[in-house]
């Protein structure tokens, strides 16, 4: 591609409105342009990135089995009435009229469609196993859109469905879709972990989310120091240690703490370190109920846990109003000692003694406070964030810490959906079996934005070469010198013969401007053919990973570039 | 592909609501699944019929020098109220709200969006040409969704704008798409042509629709005995014969025509052709305006035509009542002869005399009328549809009719959307200019049925094989024989490694079961497999299109049938 013909617009200035690395270098790369919240275009270098990624995820889905097909994106209503998700599902999901006044929705996951296929089209379980994809735009009403293509409206998806007719079958089919996983974001060039996960609103038994790590990611994880276990802390689990309670050795006493209401400020006002203290939440949940929620002071509550616990989907702090109605004292103060409320402990509180809570009134802890003498609760349970240190749930060694960006999520799904759409095969018996299920989904835009997250430095992106746009980009330095213009011709065409993907950037721009872009575009390869080289019969080779440079003989540069293309894209 | 791990399922029965063959045909080729009215699902054999047409499109695209994008389906309001197509654009356009109660549609054409990017990216003429295309789905809440993918709501298109500095420029770049269009069309292996059309409420100057050349197709259209021109008869000219009035020969008599309404009944009760007859329609338009329309008996109303004379959207036949309101008398019987109502006639009622008309009085009519002494017109104009036979509007010899599918439509869009979003750039002089656009689209799914409605026959689908979802089947007739099935596997295994697109017909059928199949499918070329042929060391190719089988050494077959796909390829 001839820059000089291509639609490709650099900004200098980062955008104002865009918060993290990779939304800005996108919007100053040309690669995508907003067309409403959460709404973008993918401009042609953006789409190029995008179709690497969608083209990598086809042939590792073809590899591992599973069949392409495509379900439209807007969706009658009946079908999400028969899943029941029509009531459940909030409003990410956007429901819209006809013009004959029907219901549909712009559909953000296809669970319904497909079971719905399958039911019409598989009556054996000799047509099984079966997997089915496609990569599609689908859309989720955010109520926050943000961060370019990392939280969109519209986004760019590959979603899988796998249907089995055991749970040994669909086991087989998970751990198929897991390897796959690996190797896409493998040959992406990331760097990521698969971890445990939540199955959140789309169900079933357990999932893996795929996490591209990078410092700005949205989702913490842990890890592991010793064995294999990885999870998002939202799932991370906690087995209770199997301390018993120490004895009380002081006595229940009320202490003044005037104004002083976050962990913080007590402790620092009483003289004792935040674990000293057990910190009372004041709940509600979206079923309406109201609960006090027991923490270690230096612990900060894990809701998804506490919702399976509850059997609700969402908790929230309880306003000033209901907590001085449960307390009797304003928030800030409230404490478990005579709390007539549903009160329920983290393990950890299980193995203190003698500790600092709020008296359930204004200006006032107690001190030297003590589980069964004082007060009792209803149960204890793994309800605290998992933080670095914690001992892994599976072999006790510390876990350490991350920060990732989920890019891809698969699920046990179950029978779930099979079981609501009627979705059943004859088995060899010739009897109806329910067909279990698991989806897979990745990010296609989300897994370009975030391969930026992690590969760029001060200048711009630095793509992975199995991703990047164009593999190699030739720098005319002074196109107007006819050598100059005839060689960077020649390596242009070479290379293109050789099936590298080339922009020459022909251009009647200052070298030091071509460089500049060349760096925000983060092509990974850069030859630049200058008057001075050429009298050497050389060009430079630069690597925008390292900024390396090198000169290579002109004749030979084509044919040692497209190796090295090769060679990368053959990993 | 191993068709027993593969979603194919076939259907014997012709499904009752598929009205034409390739909709019938595509449902019992499982190519496609519906989900709502006008929505479908791309099964796996079908999707790939689909792609096919897309990488073709894609490929001529790329050579014409137009840029691949992606723009969004859920567009802004806002964009589509700077064009004021908010407002004009019927109820096709699908509107909703998001969460925020913000207004959206869904994409039913992207001018707009396409405009909006280009202003922000494109300042200077240097930038230019410019033809940015996509392949996506788009959105038309159709009042009456009809015949598969031939006109469904949500399909896939082919859309691509082009931006020039001047006229020359935009005719040049009209010019490019037009051959580019006329490749496509050729590769996908089409019998097509290219008519002038009408540019209806996109707009523009001038436009070519591409024609699938169809029995079956919605669209008549005309083509010159002798020279190029050819048209939609919507769009296709009549010109004005210079014949002078004849001189009337009878005089004006009321006659009884008791219950003939129709222009059949009426010329046959009075014993004459209705070439001797001038019937009266009486519309109404979409702005509240009653008119009355004369036309030679055997004519036909272009509504088109007599809309852009009139300056509206639609007319309608008035209904009984106004016609009642109007003429005085039922419908039926209405006639220019003391009407008073703006009167409009076709060119060719000028050139009648001594004419019959209705009397404006029930089971009446006036026969010896004529113009000027009887009844006078505000004007003639050309209003009729062409017919075969009709004077080519460029060298007059006779005209053909043809029936067709509109697979493609490109456009000279001239500044109507430029304009009103404000997208120009300096010229060299450091002037402001106004783009010049022209957009240019195919409809993808569209063209994969007109495919198949114009490559059929009574068996099935008879697939152009550029097109085809497979290239070459292969029918095992005896898996169970271990020697059939080695061959099988062995042709399989080298076809593909010639880059063959083959499905292995390896189900444990019956052998009739599967050739039934394999013609409903219509895979262009057949390899069967049998115990017989084997001991000869042979297989029977079998091609769809003409049904011709000839027996091939089975050492050299893979060779020659990756050979002939190459070929048909390469055209």
């Amino acid at each position: 591609m001839r820059y000089s013909q291509y639609l490709l617009t650099t900004l200098k200035e980062t955008p104002a409105d865009a918060e993290i690395v990779s939304h800005q270098l996108m919007l100053r790369a040309g690669m995508i342009r907003k067309v409403a919240a959460g709404i973008y275009n993918y401009l042609p270098f953006g789409l190029r990135a995008v179709r690497k990624v969608e083209e990598i995820v086809r042939q590792e889905m073809e590899k591992a089995g599973a069949l392409e097909l495509l379900m439209p994106m807007v969706v009658p209503a009946e079908l999400w009435q028969e899943s029941q998700r029509w009531e459940q599902y909030g409003k990410e999901l956007l429901r819209l009229k006809d013009r004959k006044d029907s219901d549909f929705c712009l559909g953000p996951t296809h669970e319904e469609v497909i079971t719905d296929i399958v039911r019409g089209a598989v009556r054996s379980y000799r047509q099984l196993p079966l997997n089915l994809y496609q990569i599609q735009s689908k859309f989720r009403d955010e109520i926050r859109p943000r961060f370019g293509l990392m939280r969109g409206r519209e986004f760019i998806m590959k979603d899988a469905y796998s249907f089995d007719l055991d749970e040994a079958g669909a086991d087989a089919a998970y751990e198929k879709m897991f390897q796959a996983y690996r190797r896409i974001f493998e040959r992406c060039g990331l760097k990521f972990r698969a971890v445990e996960a939540d199955t959140g609103n789309i169900g079933g038994s357990s999932s893996h989310e795929f996490m591209v790590l990078a410092e700005s990611g949205e989702d913490a994880i842990v890890s592991c120091s010793s064995c294999q276990y990885a999870a998002n802390v939202e799932k991370a689990e906690l087995i209770a240690t199997a301390e018993a309670t120490p004895e009380p050795a002081m006595d229940l006493q009320k202490v003044a703490t005037p104004g002083m209401k976050s962990v913080e400020e007590v402790t620092t006002y009483l003289e004792v370190t935040p674990q000293r203290l057990v910190k009372t939440l004041v709940l509600q949940t979206d079923g309406g109920e109201t609960v006090a929620v027991l923490l270690r002071g230096d612990r900060e509550l894990n809701d998804i846990k506490l919702c399976r616990l509850l059997g609700c989907n969402e908790v929230t702090l309880a306003s000033e109003e209901v907590v001085q109605q449960v307390t009797g004292a304003p928030s800030g103060f409230a404490g478990p000692v005579g709390l007539e409320l549903r009160v329920l402990a983290d393990h950890e509180v299980a193995a203190m003694a003698d500790f600092i809570v709020g008296a359930n009134a204004a200006d006032s802890h107690y001190a030297g406070v003590n589980l069964q003498r004082d007060f009792t609760v209803e149960a204890f349970a793994d309800l605290r964030l998992t933080v670095a240190g914690d001992p892994c749930p599976r072999c006790a060694s510390p876990l350490e810490s991350w920060r990732g960006i989920e890019v891809g999520h698969i699920f046990k799904l179950g029978t779930k959906y099979s079981e609501a759409l009627g979705a059943t095969v004859l088995d060899d018996q010739g009897k109806d079996r329910v067909l279990i299920m698991g989806c897979y989904g990745i990010g296609i835009g989300r897994t370009v934005a975030s391969a930026i997250e992690q590969n760029h430095d001060e200048n711009g992106i630095i793509f992975p070469l199995p991703i990047a746009p164009f593999q190699v980009l030739i720098a005319v330095v002074n196109p107007k010198d006819e050598a100059v213009l005839k060689a960077s011709e020649d390596l242009y065409q070479s290379l293109q013969q050789a099936g590298v993907e080339v922009l020459l950037d022909d251009r009647d721009e200052r070298p030091g401007s071509k460089f500049k872009d060349a760096d925000l575009l983060g092509i990974p390869l850069r030859l630049t053919v200058g008057t001075r080289g050429l009298k050497e019969e050389a060009v430079e080779l630069q690597r925008r990973k390292d900024g390396e440079r090198t000169m290579l003989p002109l004749a030979g540069a084509a044919e040692l570039l497209a190796e090295e293309v090769r060679q990368a894209l053959a990993l």
